[in-house]
């Protein structure tokens, strides 16, 4: 590896010679000296050059010196160079109490000098040029969060003997419905693009897996142009064996996220605060727990009408039902569960006395959904009943069906947009900002 | 949670009541006594039931005993079941020193009794019946294996401050060739599915993220019906900073290969031993390295010769190689660097001193290649004219090239198969079985 020390590592080496890599955020180029503000993958530092304008011929020394000023009068912002110096903490020096005098610097590779987007460029122009957007230390804090996040989780899973899967995206026929399906010539047949891993993670309970996770990507050829919607977006997912209801599987859900923030807090709280201008909450267990039909009525008495006919809440409804939550629980996260049975898919499995509810819930956190589970129906007679109800075909449907013909345990789990965990925690407002490389009905590229 | 112990947890319970839930894996039903292999996620155990036959009318305990019995003369392999019984450590018991007497039993999800499969069923038949053939312990160990595996890599990189990465999978134009595209309408336009995350994890070099990693899946419309090849597959991918060439790829690879080996060594190695029958071995860094032309000649010294007119080695030549590892170093893996640039794609980095090799290597492991990495070609005139070499457009490139000209570090990276590497490492003949869902030319379901 060239040799360098990461900018972050620093503030714990003694003063002396150093090398750094990385990118020129900054120069400020004044007659007697030159600063550069150099950025790394892990923060950023003050480089300092004495500035040499004029030199003799034969003052070899002064040659190089000259030489040095010359590039660095000379850089461009975003050019990657490294350099050799001379380390010197200095708690003078407000960009993190240090800075390093040039000894030597070499361009390793020049940027050109216009760039094309600014700190007020739109979300749209940014996008456009995603790769130099996320050079910012914040976007750069996103995604370092998102590392953080997921792998607390994937331990929480792996540390209780959780199997993950990789299930096809490639499918013979519609994962959840007909509609918003993205469809591709396979050979001599019709694939299409899985909406989300349901039918396959639930087939590991027949397979005798017992509690199963993936975080993958999932497909909708959604058309909406909201905040929270993208054609393509990370789906987290678990499913796990011998529940007894739906509460069994929002037990592991709010532990999975106490594991998951309490992680991201521990490693990135301070950041959050100074880039965010935040507290990072880590929340509590258990979260508060409403039924929808309790939701509709503090929405109600909140003096809100929903605009759905359909019995559901629509966005500003869970926005009210999550300040409730925040307002007499304290908590950013709520869960609203016993969902109607017509506006659940024929899955999910319904009280054994009340048939128009199911054993599900949906997680609203800090005003928005940011997750759906259930209970599965794990009986194959109610199960294909409910699919004819719902007008599906158990033709069609016959290999999904077979899953719960040979045995199968009582089983739940959850899907989860990584994207609108993420966007909600960081108060930012769209999932464009925290997602690597938005893919929506109009943006496809780069 | 329906209340049980995992099976695998029995053997550090005392003698007592104990529940256990799971399914049936064997009925012995002698005239006196039942025995009942239970298997779960964890394991199989014994369950045993003293048979009543008859009953007096009135005699309530052996009316309750004679129902079980029948019960149990009635379950059908497969069908999962939920048990209250009595622990017994008995060493005597072959099957894990322990036995569950049953005190009551509750059919929980009965199985029709006529399995679709057998254990001398063809693999396409199995794959039909994934779901059952799942229930194997053999196949529940792979993707344990596979877990322990990726979750070690991970582990390994996040350890490092490497950032996960989430690329799209939907491009608006090749990610690596035209060939073995899949396209799909996309709106008002055309999209591919993307063959690999090349240019996408290269994109993080120029957004400045440093080390990046991604296990997720990538799309190939490859008609090919070998072991190895599916259209679907989980691609391992790493890409980083300011390497000097692809040796410091290679010494990353190698130590993620070693500590993901030593995981899956301590956690399963005697598991591995007595369902696959040999020692599992964690490979020693460094990996021997030739170039292609010392493979190319120790392939022609061992007598074979390659019927390729390309310079690369084919399947015959890469388990040459790797015997001739094995047999003089005493490894299982072995680098093959320096391939010709004329096989290797434009974004692959040439030799300053030789433009007809380039900075690259393949991995093998056990006779197959897993994995290609590279240096890549980070200085945009030499990358566009190695695209026009190839005979790409840069114009369509142009994209992924503008990621060049706003600065970039050196870098490189490597793609790796995750289910070769099960393969491979578990002597397995397919990747068939250590997929969860193969995909292939003719196989999209279930």
């Amino acid at each position: 590896m060239i040799e360098r020390t990461r900018i972050a590592d620093l503030a714990a080496r003694p003063d002396g010679p150093v090398s750094v890599a990385g990118w020129v955020e900054t120069v400020r180029d004044q007659k007697k000296v030159q600063f550069v503000v150099l950025r790394d993958e892990s923060g950023a530092a003050q480089l300092v050059n004495p500035a040499t304008r004029e030199a003799e011929d034969g003052d070899d020394a002064a040659q190089i010196a000259l030489g040095i000023t010359n590039e660095i009068s000379g850089l461009a912002h975003g050019t990657f160079i490294h350099v050799q110096g001379t380390l010197k903490q200095d708690e003078r020096v407000k960009l993190g109490g240090l800075e390093v005098k040039v000894g030597s610097l070499e361009v390793v590779s020049a940027a050109i000098p216009e760039t094309p987007i600014a700190d007020d460029s739109s979300l749209d122009k940014r996008l456009d040029w995603r790769f130099l957007d996320l050079r910012n230390r914040k976007q750069n804090l996103i995604f370092r969060i998102q590392t953080t996040l997921e792998h607390a989780f994937r331990t929480y899973w792996v540390e209780r003997d959780y199997i993950e899967i990789h299930t096809p995206k490639l499918m013979a026929s519609a994962s959840e419905s007909r509609a918003e399906l993205f469809q591709l010539e396979y050979f001599e047949t019709t694939a299409y693009l899985a909406q989300s891993p349901q039918n396959f993670k639930q087939m590991a309970q027949p397979a005798g897996f017992g509690a199963v996770f993936e975080i993958a990507d999932a497909f909708r050829a959604d058309p909406s142009f909201t905040s929270r919607h993208a054609t393509e977006f990370t789906s987290v997912d678990a499913e796990i064996s011998w529940v007894e209801s739906h509460e069994d599987v929002m037990a592991m859900h709010e532990e999975l996220l106490v594991a998951g923030f309490t992680a991201v807090k521990e490693k990135y709280g301070k950041d959050i605060e100074e880039v965010f201008g935040f507290e990072f909450v880590v929340p509590t267990a258990p979260f508060p727990r409403v039924t929808l039909a309790e939701a509709r009525k503090i929405v109600a008495d909140s003096g809100y009408e929903v605009v759905r006919a359909d019995g559901d809440l629509d966005p500003e409804g869970e926005r009210r039902v999550s300040a409730w939550a925040k307002e007499t629980h304290g908590s950013e996260f709520v869960f609203v569960t016993d969902y109607d049975a017509s506006i659940r898919p024929y899955y999910h499995m319904r009280h054994a006395d009340d048939p128009t509810l199911t054993n599900s819930y949906d997680l609203l956190f800090n005003g928005a959904e940011i997750s759906t589970g259930a209970q599965r129906e794990h009986r194959v007679e109610t199960l294909t009943a409910q699919a004819v109800e719902k007008g599906l075909d158990p033709e069609e449907l016959g290999w999904y069906l077979d899953f719960f013909r040979y045995g199968v345990p009582p089983h739940g789990g959850f899907g989860m947009g990584l994207a609108r965990v993420l966007m909600l925690a960081l108060h930012e407002p769209s999932i464009r900002e925290v997602t690597y490389l938005f893919r929506g009905p109009t943006r496809l590229t780069p």
